[in-house]
C-alpha cells in the first residue's frame, strides 16, 4: 500500500475528470490521487502529465490508502447508476469523517437521497455542481457545492484553489446542505437555456428582418458585447456567426441542422419549478423551442401552414433603430429569465430548508461558467441591498432597465407577430412582465369557472373566508369549508 | 355473510363516490354494493336513496361477499396513500379474475406501479380517469379506463351504462393498458387549463380594450357559444360573467380574488411532456399564469413597473372587429392547445407501449367532461382520415381555421403587446405556430453555441455524420463520435 501522500483524489478520468485532476495538481499545496475503473486511462494520464505528480491508484483500497485523512475524493463519472456504484465502493474503503464529492450533473433529489444514505456511515457526501465544461474544468470552473458544514472546512480551500476567479474572488461558495449545490447548478443550466434561446431569437429577427449576413450579425453581437449585454454567450455567438464552413464557403450556421439537442437539465428546471409553483415561463419556452426544433416530421408537415401576407423587411432607414430595439428587448427578456431563475432558487431553498445567499450565487457565476457576465454583479448588488427582495426584476437597477427597454421590447414582439418570425421567449417574457405588474388578472374568472364546474370555491376581495355560489341551484352564495 | 347479489361495488362514499354509486344504481341491470371506511356515510347514503336498492357492506369481507364473480369494485377515494390502503384490503378479500378500478385522479406512474403489483395476484387493476365533477358522476361522466383487455369484458358494459352520451355514443372507451387511462385524463386536464386561460385572456382583452362590462361580455360569450367555439367552458363563462354579487351589486368576477388555484394535473401534464420532449407551451403558459397569479407579494412589489405610455382603448367604430379578432385568436389558440395535447398522448402511447386510438379519445370527450365541445368531432374526423397525422393542426379542417384566423390572431397578440395586457397563452400559441411552420429555425445557432462551449457536436444539412469545430484550436471541422 502507498503512503497517504495525496490531499485530494479524483475518480473517473474521462475528459472532465482528467482536466479537473490536472487543474488540482497545478495548484500550490495539492497532491492528487487518480483512479479510473479501466487502468489504461490512469496510465495514459500519468504518462501524459509527469509535471502533475499524480499518485495513481489501481483499486479502491490503494486509492483510499493514498489519501491523507480526512480522505477527500471527487467523483467525475457520468451521472446515474455509475455514480451510485462508485459511491458504494468509496463508502466501503473510506472512514467516518472522510468526504465524497459528486462533481457530476446529478439531479438534486438523487443528491439528497445519496447524502442521507452516506451520512448514516459517518462519511460526508457533497453534491457539487461544476460548470464550465472541459475547458472550465482545466482552467477554472464555477463550483456549486452542497453538503455539510464539516465537509466544507476541508473542501473549501481545495475548491477555492481551482475555481475560476472573478474580480479577485474565487467562483465557489458553500451553497447549502445536501442537494443545494446540484439544485443551483440545475437552475444555472435552465437560465442558460433561456439566455441561448433569447440570443437565437435576436439573431433570427435581425437576419430575417434586415437581411444582414451572419458575419454582419457577428459584428453586431461583438458590439453588444462591449455594453450592458457583455457576457460569454454573446461573445461566442459572434464567434459562431463569423465562422465560415471550409467545405461550402457558406456561413457555418447555415450548414448546421437546425435541431437543438438537450441533456435534460432545462427540463428538470421547469419540472421542479412546476412542483414549487414558480412561473419560469422563459426557461420553459426555451426548452420547448428545442424540442419543437427536434421533430422534423412535424415541421415538414407544418410547412404548408401560411404565414402573414407579404414580405417583412425593416426599411433601410429603420434598420439601426430595429437592431437597437432587439438589443433592448434581449436585455429586458434576459432580466426576466434571471429573475425567474432566482425565484426558483429562493422557492427551492424555502422548500428544502437551505439557507442560500442569492447574492453569493450570482457572484460565483461571474466566472468559469457558461452564463458568466458582468450583469451578475448587479444581481449581487440587488440582493445585498434587499436580501428579501420578492422578485429580482423589481430591484432599482433592473426596474430602470425594464422601464428604459419596455417600449422597444413591445415593438420587437409586435414585429415578430407581424412578420411570422417565432419569438417564443421574447413574447413569453413580455407577457410575464405584463402579468406580474397587473393590478387585476383574469385569474378571477378562472376561479369563477372552477367554482362553477367543480365547486372549488373562491375567496372574496372584501372579506375573509371561502365562498361558493350554488350555480346549479338558486345561485346564492354560501360560505364554504376550504376543502377544495 | 350476504349473498352475492351485486354486480358492481363502490368503495368510498364522499360526494363523487356517492354520486357514481347512485348513477350506477339508476341504470338497468346494475345492483350496487357500497362500502365506506366510516359506517355513518354508508348508512346515510342507503337511507337517503332507498330507490337505489344499495347493498351496504360494513367491512371488506362483507363487501367482497356481496359481489358476484368476477367481483368488480370502483375505488373513489382521495388520490394518494389512501388509494394504496384500499387496494391492499381489496386484494386481501378478492380472488384472481376479480377487478379493482381506481376512479380517482391518480398520477399515471402510480397507476402503472399499482397495476403491475396487483397483476401478480391474478386480480385485474384498472386505473380509470373520470371527468365531469360531482354532477358528471351523478348524471354521466366521461370515463377513461386503462387496464387489461380481460377486465374490459366485464367492465365495458357497466361503464357504458353510466357514461355521458354524445350523439348516441357513450363517452367511454378502453384507452389502453395499465396507466393509459389516467395518462389521458391527465392530458385532458392540461388541455382544460389551456382552454380556461385562453378564455380568461379573451375576456381580459375585451374588457380592458373596449370597456365593456362583464354582463356585456357574457352576451358575447353566449353568442360565441352558438358557433364554432360552442363548448361547455364558453357556456359557463357567460354564466359566471353574468352573475351579480348579491352583497355588493357588483359583477361577481370583480369580487373574486384574482388568484387561481390548481390541483396539480396541469403541472403533471407539462412535467410529463418535458420528459417526453413534447412542446406543450400553451398548457405550460396556462399553468404558469395560475402560479404567477398566486404570488400576491411579488405582484404587489411589481405594480411599480411601468406599462406602455398612454391608454389603450379600441376606437368605438373598431370594437366589433376587435371582438371578432379575439374570437378568431381564441379559436386558433385553442386548436394549438388541443394539437399539443394530442401530441403528448401520441408520444406517451409510443413511450409506454399503449395502442391509443386518438380519434376515440376525442369522441369520449364530447360529453360529460369539462372540455366537451362540438369541435371534438373535427378531431375525430382528422384522426379517422389520417391516423398517423404528425401534428393535429395540419389536418385540413384545422389548417383552414388557422389560415382563416391567423391575421386576426396576430392583431390580437399585437394589441396585447401594445397595450400591456398580458396574453401569455395567445402569444405562446402564435409563437408555436410560427415555429413549427418555419423553414429554418435559429436552433442551428444554439447547436453552434453548444458545440463551442461544450463540444456537443452538430449534424450537417449536406451529409451524414456528426461534426465538431475545433473552436479553441485552428477552427477546422472534424468528424466526431456521436457521444454527447
Amino acid at each position: 500500500m502507498p503512503e497517504a501522500s495525496a490531499n485530494i483524489g479524483v475518480v473517473g478520468l474521462a475528459v472532465m475528470g482528467s482536466n479537473l485532476a490536472r487543474n488540482l495538481a497545478s495548484r500550490e499545496g495539492n497532491t492528487v490521487a487518480v483512479f479510473n475503473r479501466s487502468r489504461s486511462k490512469t496510465d495514459e494520464l500519468v504518462a501524459a502529465h509527469p509535471e502533475a505528480g499524480f499518485v495513481p491508484a489501481f483499486d479502491y483500497e490503494e486509492f483510499a490508502a493514498s489519501l491523507q485523512k480526512p480522505r477527500t475524493a471527487i467523483i467525475m463519472v457520468k451521472a446515474g447508476a455509475g455514480t451510485d456504484a462508485v459511491i458504494d465502493e468509496l463508502v466501503r474503503v473510506f472512514e467516518p469523517g472522510d468526504i465524497i464529492v459528486d462533481g457530476g450533473n446529478a439531479y438534486f433529489p438523487d443528491t439528497i437521497r445519496r447524502e442521507k444514505a452516506v451520512r448514516e456511515t459517518g462519511i460526508n457526501f457533497v453534491g457539487a455542481g461544476i460548470s464550465g465544461g472541459e475547458e472550465g474544468a482545466l482552467t477554472g470552473p464555477s463550483i456549486m457545492p452542497g453538503g455539510s458544514d464539516e465537509s466544507w472546512v476541508t473542501l473549501g480551500p481545495i475548491l477555492r484553489s481551482i475555481a475560476a476567479v472573478a474580480e479577485g474572488e474565487p467562483c465557489v461558495t458553500h451553497i447549502g446542505h445536501d442537494g443545494a449545490g446540484h439544485f443551483v447548478k440545475m437552475v444555472h443550466n435552465g437560465i442558460e437555456y433561456a439566455d441561448m434561446q433569447l440570443i437565437a431569437e435576436a439573431y433570427d429577427l435581425i437576419r430575417r428582418g434586415t437581411g444582414k449576413t451572419p458575419a454582419e450579425i457577428a459584428d453586431i453581437f461583438a458590439d453588444w458585447n462591449t455594453g450592458e449585454l457583455e457576457s460569454y454567450l454573446i461573445e461566442i455567438t459572434a464567434e459562431v456567426l463569423r465562422q465560415v464552413d471550409a467545405e461550402t464557403g457558406k456561413p457555418l450556421v447555415d450548414v448546421i441542422v437546425d435541431q437543438a439537442g438537450a441533456k435534460g437539465t432545462g427540463a428538470w428546471t421547469v419540472q421542479t419549478a412546476l412542483t414549487l409553483g414558480v412561473p419560469v415561463s422563459g426557461i420553459a419556452e426555451a426548452t420547448f423551442a428545442r424540442s419543437l426544433s427536434s421533430h422534423p416530421e412535424q415541421r415538414a408537415a407544418a410547412t404548408t401552414l401560411p404565414g402573414p401576407e407579404g414580405d417583412f423587411t425593416v426599411p433601410a432607414e429603420d434598420v439601426d433603430a430595429f437592431i437597437e430595439d432587439v438589443r433592448l428587448a434581449l436585455y429586458a427578456s434576459k432580466i426576466v429569465a434571471y429573475s425567474q431563475g432566482f425565484d426558483e432558487i429562493r422557492a427551492g431553498a424555502a422548500e428544502y430548508g437551505w439557507n442560500i445567499d442569492l447574492g453569493a450565487v450570482s457572484k460565483i457565476w461571474r466566472g468559469g461558467c457558461i452564463i458568466r457576465a458582468q450583469f451578475l454583479n448587479r444581481i449581487a448588488d440587488a440582493y445585498n441591498e434587499a436580501p428579501d427582495l420578492p422578485v429580482l426584476m423589481t430591484a432599482p437597477y433592473f426596474a430602470e432597465a425594464l422601464t428604459r427597454g419596455q417600449a422597444a421590447w413591445r415593438r420587437v414582439v409586435i414585429a415578430a407577430a407581424t412578420s411570422g418570425i417565432p419569438a417564443p421567449a421574447f413574447s413569453s417574457s413580455l407577457s410575464y412582465y405584463d402579468g406580474i405588474r397587473a393590478d387585476r388578472l383574469p385569474a378571477a374568472l378562472v376561479q369563477g369557472q372552477r367554482d362553477f364546474f367543480g365547486a372549488h370555491t373562491y375567496k372574496r376581495i372584501d372579506k375573509d373566508g371561502t365562498f361558493h355560489t350554488q350555480w346549479s341551484g338558486d345561485r346564492t352564495e354560501i360560505e364554504a369549508e376550504d376543502t377544495h
